[in-house]
Formats: structure tokens, C-alpha cells, sequence
């Protein structure tokens, strides 16, 4: 079989392919990571890629312009490759255009998920402990692990929650063979990494001497879209950093269907579950590195994430997932070794995963109610996370019940022209003025805009439609001015002109963002409304809403209700809770309690599959104006 | 560095070794086990061989004769290397000279374990349970994974004891991953094999279909000379067959201070370790061969052995068991996998150790107590197991204490000229008539004799002293019969002739052998004389004496009273229990009552060591001859 080179740029990265291998193989093989939202089927039009040398043979396509064609820009999904070639990658096509911004939660958040952390008491699910043993002696001479394990079981110590109580001790042989010369050259004074194993105790590790201090961790939401990490130092509970990216898995598709289909190919498991692991190692070791923390100090890491997510980050197939009775393999994943998931930290960590409900409300969600305090609400109240999958949650301290609707990434600014996740630059607040449509926006970090975060988007669709440019179906109205433009694919609206802004171009809304979030809000409110429904409630009598969701920082309630994607009640009920998923992952991770209290949700929440919902595709339909066809549903909002 | 190319026979191994390395270092590098009872200090004069070809410098020893120099035989420990050689390894030298004997236990002994093992109720360590899971549907869609733990956990099976009772489940990502297809594929009809894991139930393994009618497991009773091994129908609760082999360990010492001390020489550990491995590995293949079972099938295992046995075989440190204060690294050892220690069964499968009790009293001896029934003796009793280390165990239901004597190999027939093991053609049973010193003797299975085991040895010398042609200090008297002789290194006595035997040469015993014998004896002795001492009791109080041990499947007490190996108590007192180590070991695997029992016993027992007493030394020296220096200890024994 012939071979060729194959060159990516800005990277430099070159590897060598089989003739006939498409460009965007090429890439993931070298680990070049192209977004592709269709998984590879020439109709997202994502992974453009500029061929500056070389012989390609492509398929015929809808979505590329003939401007782009003749400056050799090709989808890479249906290229094939026909000689040595040099490949730019493009910004917008690449998933990991943004070096790894700081994602930082507004301090509003931040105090009110310190609230619920207080509810609930300081034990993380691995403790390091430092202890003196007394010395043998010809009276005192029990073996060295069962002077050890009667140290750890005498330890008295107000911080450890009853529940952890070390019952059952575990070891592995590995310990076991190095502690007698261990305990010894550390003149019996040691500390040892305990863990909790599925109902055991688990010593991790045994480190000479005092290194009680140096005990961390990392959770992490694992979405669909974006990933979120944080690194936590489980001794001062304090969180050190915290980084989102996107999932690197968008290579093969952007939504949880696609990710499915692509496993179910021959090696699609295997390179899904290593674009996880690529993206969350990336993750910390830029965060170990920043925080100068040993990787062998970080002793374990907990993961939420929706149901198909944690298949693949465990590696396990997702196929029954999506198969009639739509069942996953597991909701309740047993406590692993990190390594046994391939994710390198110290060799002998822990891997917790919070659990699932399931095939489609994941560990996230309970994740979410945890952290929210749902599930301790007196009163009904409502979770809306909203994400590529979102989630709703209706209930209080008697009951929970779930739904999920696809609503796409457009509000994790991917699938949207100008689109970024909530990081530096992001336009996060718009407002817009009658007069020559002065635009007043704020990025995230004060920086000059580079894109729109979903709050953003929120913003500048409701600034339209009070501003009248934008009709109630999504249509951009033809306006004379230099803000307005018209393209080979319809209108588009300048937020932020290339002079003000560091981008590769202005900073537009396009009606075809305007239409992908349109869908977005409105399968979200078809979900919230029909649960209710069901369940023969209305919004009245929702105590609070809780919204979640990777759109930002803030978010502009009155514009969230004005485009339809939250419910026209008295706007204090409606509270934002910024990444409820982390915070719960969190919140589970430093206490045992908040980890029997997440189990019990996920034990406790019911279900409902929408697609067996008739009515939901017509109460889908009708939520595909701005803010909705009824507008009865929403008697606040002025038109 | 020059090397040469060495040839073993008969085995026709070849290897290529460095000049100037040992003969027997060459042989171990090859798999050719060595007898080495010193260790390779040139002393013990087990390791002869015979240069066919070859250049060879050897150093000067007191070990060989004239005949042998000049036959080219040379101890391998102390002749190096200088040119391509031919070796030949006499059978006497080699390890492994028996093939895989038989090891059966009497029909009497079997009977008094089967009585035992009725108190115990059946639930084994790793059970296989045949499950028919509930298809999901759309009002039944839990995951698989707790689809299968709830059906676990629903299975009501008196045959479980309610210890076992599976609260805390863990399974490895292996099984997870492979979940999903599995069931599917099966039809939801599937075998879970359970296993206990350190208070949690592991799920070992899931098959298709129904497999509970194949599980087996080994135990083991790892002795410093003896390693023997049965193979367990786990259903059923049958035996399918036992082995008995020489621990290939005897290549680097006779004795566990031998090997401690190995152990600590560069690559020496790994050395042991492998050669435990290796002798156990050989008795596994044979067996499941034997039994037409399959290896994946092989779901456990369980080991009793000495503490320094169960060091060696995990592949930890034993140095601190002989440094003060005589502390091992472990007495409890938590439940492993096999193949963490590097043993060859189902990937997954478990390794069990029965817990000992101090560096030189261990799960050998916790299994005796055990199955002796001892423990739950109203009376005092003792158990005297006889071994390389001999274990003494005084107590019943309210106390037990324990010491541990070094009494050496003899009465396993290793270390004495013409001793084997209990098993095919060993010489078992003696009578010596006074006319013309006519001997009648029988051997195990009532083949053509091979040598002699302990049994055997017992009457020989029990008999010489009766008929007078024996001083009582182990000389044999100058006899003009064609059964005595002169040798370079004393008298010997014939005991079968060449022709009438399957041996090499005449079987005899000589003085060298007696007095090895005497020694393992008085150490017994003394031993038990000085525990009895030490709690202030005297062998009238003591209602019985279980003996333990591996010299054969008879012991005549008579005898055994006669050279003053026990005690001069009524005879129906002395009951011999045989292998009562494999027997402990096989109960607890087989209920995990007599598990729990077992740590109960390892908790309770003291121990009190010898070498702090130094009444210890005076005894033993007393006790150097037949029956002992002072008579009135032997009142029955008529000289």
C-alpha cells in the first residue's frame, strides 16, 4: 500500500498514511483534533481545512462557498489523500483553539454553592493520614500490616465521618511487599492514602514520613461538548484551578447519537475513549503544572458526566444505550483504579463515578441536585442544566423525576458561528441601543472580544427582538446599516467589528446561530413544560428554579425568559447556578455524606423518556418562536 | 566476559553461563533443581554431581570420598566453570527425583477430618451461581450492571452462610466492559463466580450459560521441604486428587534461616519466589491434566504455610522475621489475586493465605489447630506438628499458645541417605526379628521399596534399640552380619538389599542419619517438654496428643513413644492426624465458618518463643538420646 506525508499546520505535527485515508484520519492519528460535528459525514461543515501542497480527491458537498473552494479549502472529513501534502488547520476547525483558558464562576455562584457545602460535613473519599506507630518490641511483636491496620483503626479523629469508619481494610500486594523496609527506613513514622472502596477501606499508598499535607484531586464534569475540570486540595478543601475544553471526542460527532453510532465501528471505542483521556490528561498536567502539585500526590479523581460519556470514559461500549429498552451498562460504577480507565495520576488511585439514573439522565444531572440542594426542598422546584444533552429535574425532598431533550451545543458556543466557551474575550453581557444600534458589551477577563458565550447569545437574540430586527421566527429584518449584512447563506448582525475585537474576522450573529439556538431553547422548554405536564403541575407552582449550564458567568434572566428558553415566572424564583455538575462532583468528593446523599438521588429519581411523549414534538414545534407561538405562556414579555 | 556453554543430564538442558560461575548457580539458571540443604556453603554435600566433560576448579571440603574425587563428582556449590561442560545430576542430588507421587492419606485419618468437617457448615470462598436475569423492558430498564447486582443479591441458597451474605458487591472494569454483550449474547443466562475479598464480595468472573458445575480451586500446605496440594471440586466438595512435591526452594537452604538469609543476596527473593511458584505451578498442571479440568475453571486458591514459606511465595522481604524483635511483614495477608503473587489459575482468580501468628508459628499452624479440632477441646490438649519446623500448640477452647522448634527435614525424609516421602515404594512399616536380623517390612502402594520415610525410620530405629543394636546414643553396635557395615563416615545397617529393591544401591541407615533424626526428635521433645514447663502443666493433664506431620499415612505411637519423639502417655492418647495442615486449609476454603475460625484461632494464639528460654538448650541436650537421659520421663520404655 502506497504511503504518504501528511503535514499539519499550525502544528507542524507529520505523520505518514495509507493512500486514500481521509484528511481528517490523518489528523486524529497525530492527534491533531478537528471539530466534526456530524462524525465524519460532510454535512457539519466543520472541519474545514486549507490544502497548501499536495493532491487530494474530495466529494461533492453543500457546504463550501466557491469563495472557499478556490482558495483550496476542503471539508477533511471527504478528502482523501493522493500525495505528500501540507494541511493548515484553520482556528475555527480546530477543537482546542483556546489554550486552555481559566474558567472562573462569578463569586454570586461561588457563595451560594458554599452554602450547601456547609450542609454537608468534611470527608473526602481519599484521606491521607499521618501516623506514628509504636515500635515492635519482643512484648509488642504483631506483624507489620497488622500494626498498621491498628493504627488506622484507632485513628480517632472528628473529621472523618462515622460513615467511613474503616470496617474492612484493604491492601493490595504491592504495598504489602515494601512495608517492612518502608516502616523501618522511616523510622515508623509513616502516612498512609486511604480510599473508599465499595463498602471497604482501601490503603492506596504508604509514604514515608509526614506527607499528610500533600493529598489532591481532581473532579471533573465530562459533557458531551466541554469538559470541566478542577483540581482540589482534599486537605484545606480548597480549589486550586479550575479548566474547561472542549471534549475532544467532537472529532467524531457533536452529539451523544453520533458518538454512539462512531463506537460501534471498528476502533471507534477505543479512539472515543482516548480522545476523553487525551483531553482530561491535558487538563491535569497543565493544572498540576500551574499549581506545582506532584502527579503522584494527586490520589484520586471523580467524574460526572451524562450516561454515554461515562461508557466511553470507562471504555465501555455504549451500543445498548441507544437500543430499544435504551439500557446502559452501568449506572452505578464500582470504585476503579484510575489506571484500570487509563488516566495517569498516581498509579494506585482512585476512580469515583457518580452515579447515573439513566440511558439519558446521567451522573451529572444527580450531580446537579446534589449541589442545587434539590432534593432537600420542601417546595417543587425545577433543575434545568442546559447542555448539548440538557437535563430538567422536577421535585423536592419526596420525590425526583428527570428528562433529557438534545438541544445541541449552540449555548457551549460550539455549532455557532462565532461562538466560545465562557473563557477570556467571551461577550458575555450585550446591550444595544435604539440609536445607530450602539452595542455596549463585556467580555469575560475584561479582555478584547474573541467570540460569544452562550449568556452572549441570550443577550443579543432578546436586544434584538425589543429592538424589533429580529423577528419572532428568527429572521434578521433587512436594515441599511453597516451593522447588517447580507451572505450566501442569509442575514447577519455585527456585534464586534475585526478592529475591536482579536479575532480572524468581525463578530457577527448569523440566522443560521439564530435558528441552532432557537432549537436549542426551545427543545429545553418543550422538556421543562411536558414534565410538568405529565406530572400535572404548572409553572406557578415552582418555588425555584434552578438553572445550570456552561453559557457563562451571569446570566440575563429577563432575556432568558423574553427568547422562551426559561418560563415567564416572578424572576427571583429563577436562580443560576452556573456548573451544578462540578460543583456536586465536588461537593461529593469532600464528603462521604454528599456521596450517600448523591447515590440516594440517583436511586430516588424517576425517568421519563420523552420520545415515548407524543406531545413533545408538538410542544417542540410550538416553542420554535421567540418566545413561543402561545403567547399567553409568556404574559410579561412585551412584544 | 568469556562464556561457556554447561549440558545437564539426564534432563538435556544446556545453558550458557559466564566462567567462574558455580556449577549449581548454572543448574538453577536452567530449571535444574539442586539439592542444597546449606545453601551453597559447601557443607551438607547434597548437591554432588558428576563432570562427564570439561574443565572445572573446585575447592577442598570434607564432603567427598576418595571414591567420588576420583570419579569425577564434585559438589556443584564450590566448582566453577572453565570450559563447555557435560554434567550429570545423580538422582540422589536432584530435587525432583520423584515424579509426582501419589500422596494418599489412610482411610482412618480421612475419617477423623471428614468428622471435623461436619461442624463446619458448606458455603466455599468463591462460589459460581448460575443466574436467569430478567430481560429489561421499558417499565424494568435498570442498568445491566445492577440488573445483575440485584440479582445476586436476591439469591436465598441455604448453602450460603449468612456471613457471606454478599451487603458490599465489587467488580473490575474487565467484567464491566465486557457486561453488555455478554448478557445479550447469553440470553440473560449467566454464571456469576463470587468471591469474599476482605469483607467485600468481588464478582470474580461472568460466563454464559451455566457453568456452576465447573469450579475448582487448590490448597496448599507450603512446607519449608514438603509443599502438598489438592485439587477441590468446589460443588461437590470432593477431593479430585492431592500431590506432594519437594518445596525446589531446598536448592538454596535446608531450612528457613537458610533461606532468609538467601533472600537478602542480590536477586535471591525473586529466586525463592519463583521457586515456590514453579513447584506449585508443576503440581497444578498436573492435576487439573489429571482431572481433565480446565485452567479458567481454577477459581481459587488457598495457602497454609510457615511464615516464611507465605513471604516467600507473595514475594515479600522476610529479613525482619530473624532480626529482632522477630517481626514479620505479615500474619494476616488480605485476599489477593493469584496472579498478583504470580500464580498461574483463572486470570482473576484468588489467592486465600490462612493467617499465622508470629515469625515462626504460621497458617500451617493456625489449619492443624483447626482441623485437629483443638480449639473447641474442653480439655487440654497439644498438637505436635512434626516438620522441618516443628509447631507445638498446647490449649483448648479457652487459650492456646504455641512455640516452634528447628528440627530439620529427616523425618521427611530429606537430610538422612535413603529417605524419601511418604509415597510410592517408601518403606513405611518395619519389624526386625532377632533370628538372623530378618526384616519385614511394607511400602506405600506395596511397590518394590525406593527408600524410607519418616514412619519407616521410627520402627528402624525403634527396633534396633529393642533388639540391642543400638546404644541409646545413636551408635550402631559392631555386628558381624551381612547387614552391618563399615563406611568412611561410620557403621550403617541394611535395611533392603539392591536386589530386592528399586533403588540405586542397598537401602540402609546409617549412623550420620540416626543422629540427624535423634536431633529433629529431641528438638520435638524438648519443645514440647518446655511449653508444657513454661504453663505449668505436666503430660498426665494433657487428655490428647494430635500428631501432625508428613513422615507417612501410619505412625506406630509405640515406636514413636520408644525413641522418645512423644511423650510416655497412655497410648490412646496419641492420635495422628497426618497432614492436618492441607486438611485446615481445605475446610476453610470450603466454609467460610471454619475461615473465620481460623483468624479467631490466629488472634487468640500465643506464642512464646524458644530461643528466649534457655531452659530450651538443657532440654534438648537431655533429650539427645533414645528415648532420653532421663529414664523416669520414659517409664513404659523397657530398655
Amino acid at each position: 500500500m502506497e504511503k504518504f506525508k501528511v503535514t499539519f499546520y499550525p502544528d507542524n505535527k507529520t505523520i505518514e498514511v495509507e493512500k486514500d485515508k481521509t484528511i481528517l484520519t490523518a489528523a486524529i492519528s497525530c492527534g491533531v483534533y478537528i471539530n466534526s460535528a456530524c462524525g465524519g459525514d460532510g454535512v457539519c461543515g466543520k472541519c474545514k481545512v486549507k490544502v497548501k501542497n499536495g493532491k487530494v480527491i474530495t466529494q461533492p458537498n453543500a457546504v463550501l462557498s466557491l469563495d472557499e473552494k478556490r482558495e483550496h479549502i476542503y471539508l477533511a472529513c471527504l478528502t482523501t489523500i493522493h500525495s505528500d501534502l501540507e494541511v493548515e488547520v484553520p482556528a475555527q476547525s480546530r477543537l482546542d483553539f483556546e489554550k486552555s483558558p481559566l474558567y472562573s464562576q462569578s463569586e454570586e455562584i461561588e457563595s451560594t454553592i458554599a452554602t450547601v457545602e456547609e450542609r454537608l460535613e468534611y470527608s473526602p473519599l481519599v484521606r491521607k493520614i499521618y501516623l506514628e506507630l509504636s515500635k515492635p518490641s519482643p512484648e509488642d511483636n504483631i506483624s507489620d500490616l497488622e500494626r498498621l491496620y491498628q493504627a488506622i483503626l484507632s485513628v480517632s479523629d472528628s473529621n472523618f465521618n462515622k460513615d467511613t469508619k474503616f470496617n474492612f481494610l484493604q491492601t493490595g500486594l504491592a504495598n504489602i511487599k515494601q512495608l517492612g523496609e518502608l516502616l523501618r527506613d522511616s523510622d515508623w513514622k509513616i502516612t498512609v492514602t486511604l480510599g473508599v472502596r465499595n463498602g471497604a477501606t482501601e490503603i492506596i499508598m504508604i509514604e514515608p514520613g509526614d506527607t499528610s499535607g500533600r493529598n489532591f484531586g481532581f473532579c471533573f464534569d465530562i459533557g458531551t461538548t466541554t469538559i470541566s475540570g478542577q483540581l482540589i486540595d482534599l486537605e484545606s478543601k480548597r480549589v486550586l484551578g479550575t479548566k474547561a475544553s472542549y471534549n475532544k471526542q467532537a472529532t467524531f460527532g457533536s452529539d451523544v447519537i453520533t458518538r454512539i453510532i462512531y463506537a460501534q465501528a471498528e476502533g471507534g471505542l477505543e479512539e472515543l475513549h482516548k480522545a476523553v483521556i487525551d483531553t482530561m490528561d491535558q487538563m491535569i498536567r497543565e493544572l498540576i503544572e500551574e499549581n506545582k502539585v506532584d502527579l503522584n500526590d494527586v490520589t484520586a479523581l471523580l467524574c460526572a458526566g451524562n450516561t454515554t460519556m461515562m461508557h466511553l470514559l470507562l471504555g465501555i461500549d455504549p451500543t445498548y444505550i441507544r437500543r430499544q429498552p435504551y439500557v446502559p451498562t452501568a449506572n452505578f460504577v464500582p470504585t476503579l483504579r484510575a489506571a484500570e480507565a487509563g488516566i495517569n495520576i498516581n498509579p494506585r488511585g482512585l476512580l469515583f463515578c457518580l452515579p447515573g439514573i439513566s440511558s439519558y439522565v446521567g451522573g451529572d444531572t444527580t450531580a446537579g441536585v446534589l449541589s442545587s440542594g434539590l432534593n432537600t426542598e420542601k417546595d417543587l422546584c425545577l433543575l434545568i442544566d442546559i447542555g448539548t444533552n440538557g437535563e430538567i429535574v422536577l421535585g423536592n425532598d419526596e420525590f425526583l423525576i428527570a428528562c433529557a431533550a438534545s438541544a445541541g451545543p449552540a449555548f457551549e458556543g460550539s455549532g455557532v458561528g462565532c461562538g466560545m466557551r465562557a473563557s477570556h474575550g467571551a461577550i458575555q453581557k450585550v446591550k444595544i441601543e435604539q440609536k445607530d444600534f450602539k452595542i455596549i458589551y463585556t467580555t469575560i477577563a475584561g479582555t478584547k472580544p474573541r467570540g460569544i458565550c452562550g449568556s452572549g447569545y441570550i443577550d443579543i437574540i432578546a436586544e434584538m427582538l425589543r429592538l424589533g430586527i429580529l423577528d419572532k421566527d428568527g429572521k434578521i429584518k433587512p436594515v441599511e446599516h453597516r451593522r447588517f449584512r447580507e451572505t450566501e447563506t442569509g442575514r447577519e448582525f455585527i456585534i464586534a467589528f475585526q478592529e475591536e475585537a482579536d479575532s480572524i474576522g468581525d463578530i457577527v450573529i448569523s440566522e443560521a446561530d439564530i435558528e441552532n439556538l432557537k432549537r436549542a431553547k426551545a427543545a429545553i422548554y418543550a422538556a421543562t413544560s411536558i414534565l410538568l405536564r405529565w406530572m400535572n403541575f404548572n409553572f406557578s407552582q415552582i418555588k425555584k428554579i434552578f438553572i445550570a449550564g456552561g453559557f457563562g458567568t451571569y446570566l440575563n434572566a429577563e432575556n432568558a425568559v423574553r427568547i422562551g428558553l426559561l418560563p415567564d415566572v416572578e424572576r427571583s424564583r429563577l436562580i443560576f447556578i452556573g456548573n451544578s455538575a462540578l460543583a456536586g462532583a465536588r461537593q461529593s468528593f469532600l464528603s462521604y455524606g454528599a456521596m450517600k446523599e448523591a447515590q440516594d438521588i440517583a436511586h430516588k429519581m424517576t425517568y421519563m423518556d420523552l420520545s415515548l411523549e407524543n406531545e413533545y414534538m408538538d410542544e417542540y414545534m410550538a416553542a420554535l418562536f421567540f418566545p413561543h407561538t402561545d403567547l399567553n405562556k409568556f404574559p410579561s414579555v412585551k412584544i
